[in-house]
């Protein structure tokens, strides 16, 4: 159980917030130890309110990049507030950084900014359909796109119509995304591709360069428009869109949380092909235009093209990926970690069907108990603040806690 | 035309952001004068790339309640950023904020916190429809609750099925109201009600009772939800949920904008009754649990609750219209100047028909030429720290400029 403090807060929260607390930052589905409210953020630490430190692997679910209150970001923020955030009309820095982003990310000629990663991807969705008037949307089964009506991945408080017009195909799989094409027939409208397969609750998967190929030719043969949703993993494994290694450049890529290290921006960057559609549309937010979040993100994108901070989280990525297969295997225990080293998702075999997911909850139990906060069904995120240190403690600290949950207790 | 530090942004952004700029903060549709991009923002005032200083009746389109860049309210932002802001959970303050508003929002029991008013406005359509599984929605005719598929005033990128089980009905007619709730039968889930009708290219009307309690008793007969979109004019008109004054209280109650003087945060507030619903929904974002902007938010709330703000722009609200009224009669200028007087919208009854608006244009164009920002089809907002000065300074740039579009030029 988490300590006392925040036990009093989740009573407090209990009565002034449904549910306690809603979204994917409620503890409801964690184990008991994770507490709900943190006190203190810094560098690759938190603190609870009952002043237990953790190193945190969620990384604030991915907008923690370079660290908690880095100092050269958040100065970049405090500065622009200063003389203007949001006003009758945007900045300079909306200029500036639109430009920034087409230098740098190969498929990009422009940019709306935006608040939200679900607003990103809801704009894709949009010029996706403005582009030559068309309806059918591709989307892979189980893929994360946001929590709007559209896209929520529960039904409550949504209508059938809202996903009318959505075909899903099998992620990784150019056969049933070919067949999805053809389903939709000479109305289809794009394709919706995670960078890689990242969905809760199952092993995560890189994309499969055929796949990725079909999602462009379908596209490029239908006159439709292929998205990248990139909200998540953008600029943590790639200094561009994440298919680029691949070769494979889309026509859309939603991106959010870190792009700003944790400053309230997202974005959504097209090609040329698809501006018209762009300017058709209509969307927009009230907090939109303000210049504090594009002054951090200008920074964070500084630091992006100046740093080694992808080749730091791959090193210690594989560090504790290797670290945690060599004790799960002197423990006989069946683990498997999947996705980019740096984005991590440790299940345990012997899990699987199980809904209860007795052995990766007790896992990560143990893990945040000891301080490192964990979690046992969403991919983790190694940020570049972190040192092998930290990660050496981490690898001595799952030795116990994987050695007290293979080893039986005495009666 | 706007300056040429102006021009040369826009020529600019025109290459790097669809249309040039997108939104309501796009000038394509304001007078040539207005300048699309700002540098600094301070109190009541403005100023372009140009260096020209503007007296800012948009007020960011709502957000700007106490002046641009204040102290209190900006150093409350940056000291909880310093210690915790977007992290793997909340802070305390989103408890300390949500207990505040069920302290002075006479319907509110619990709010769910949010970025864009838009998000506010679809977690209501979602909690409406999932309190008893229902699906139609009523909504006034030309009433603007955001900018995503299932609201977005434009069409282009959304399919009639996003707006399937919406039955429209006129603002402030209690009999259309209920024609519309007929429509509906057992299947009427919510009614958004704005506080005001606020369209814009129309005259702003306050609501009369008889419909207002209408849409109570049909919500109260039928088990469907009141929702008031209270995210242009929250904390504008009282100190509570807009209708309170009226008598009449919502379910659920959207409010963004102003309710951290510009730091983006925007909150659904909701009753105990809809509190099971908005339990049962899943809706999240990034950035939603950030600490800093409800730290701004609750220094903005204790403003609130202890300066004569509104009864400040009342004042200031209460001379300009008066004054306008005086120097329009004078020039047998028949003018329409409507709603609050602290969100004033301006009407020039010669356009009225005419797509044009050359008198609403010329006047808007002049007032921008002289320094005072307005706009000729949106209604304004006061904000507090505007000045008796500034009042008596735009009224005679609104002599001058309305002397300039009656009096016809010599040849």
């Amino acid at each position: 159980m988490s300590g006392p403090a925040d036990q009093a807060l989740k009573q407090r929260a209990s009565k002034v917030i449904p549910g306690g607390m809603y979204g994917h930052q409620s503890v409801s589905f964690l184990p008991p130890s994770a507490p709900q409210f943190f006190k203190r953020a810094e560098g690759a630490y938190l603190w609870d309110h009952d002043d237990k430190r953790y190193i945190d692997f969620m990384s604030a679910y991915g907008p923690n990049l370079f660290g908690y209150c880095h100092a050269q970001i958040d100065a970049a923020y405090t500065q622009q507030m200063q003389s203007i955030d949001v006003a009758t009309g945007p900045t300079a820095l909306m200029v500036d950084l639109a430009e920034a982003y087409a230098d740098l990310v190969t498929h990009c000629d422009w940019s709306i900014f935006c608040k939200n990663g679900t607003d990103a991807t809801s704009i894709a969705l949009m010029i996706a359909r403005a582009h030559r008037n068309k309806k059918k949307i591709l989307m892979a089964t189980g893929a994360y796109h946001g929590a709007a009506p559209w896209c929520t991945p529960m039904p409550a408080g949504t209508v059938a119509d809202d996903r009318k017009h959505f075909i899903y195909y099998q992620y990784n799989d150019a056969s049933s995304l070919r067949a999805a094409a053809e389903d939709a027939g000479e109305d289809l409208a794009g394709i919706f591709a995670s960078p890689f397969k990242h969905d809760v609750l199952i092993d995560q998967e890189l994309p499969n360069l055929e796949y990725a190929k079909a999602a462009r030719q379908i596209c490029d043969d239908k006159e439709a428009v292929l998205i990248i949703d990139d909200v998540r993993a953008g600029f943590r494994m790639e200094r561009d869109c994440s298919w680029h290694s691949l070769g494979v450049e889309p026509d859309l890529s939603s991106w959010g949380k870190a792009i700003a290290n944790g400053h309230p921006i997202s974005c959504l960057m097209g090609s040329e092909r698809t501006k018209k559609a762009a300017s058709d549309i209509y969307t927009t937010g009230s907090f939109w235009f303000a210049g504090a979040a594009m002054a951090a993100a200008l920074k964070t994108l500084e630091i992006i093209k100046t740093s080694d901070y992808i080749e730091h989280t791959v090193t210690l990525g594989t560090i504790l990926r290797d670290g945690l297969n060599d004790i799960a295997s002197k423990h006989s225990l069946n683990i498997s970690q999947t996705g980019p080293v740096q984005m991590p998702l440790i299940m345990f075999n012997d899990d699987a069907g199980n809904r209860d997911m007795m052995v990766g909850t007790g896992f990560a139990d143990g893990m945040i108990k000891g301080g490192a906060y964990f979690h046992h069904f969403h991919n983790m995120f190694i940020n570049a603040a972190m040192t092998q240190d930290d990660i050496t403690q981490t690898l001595e600290l799952a030795q116990k806690v994987i050695s007290s949950i293979t080893t039986p207790q005495k009666a």
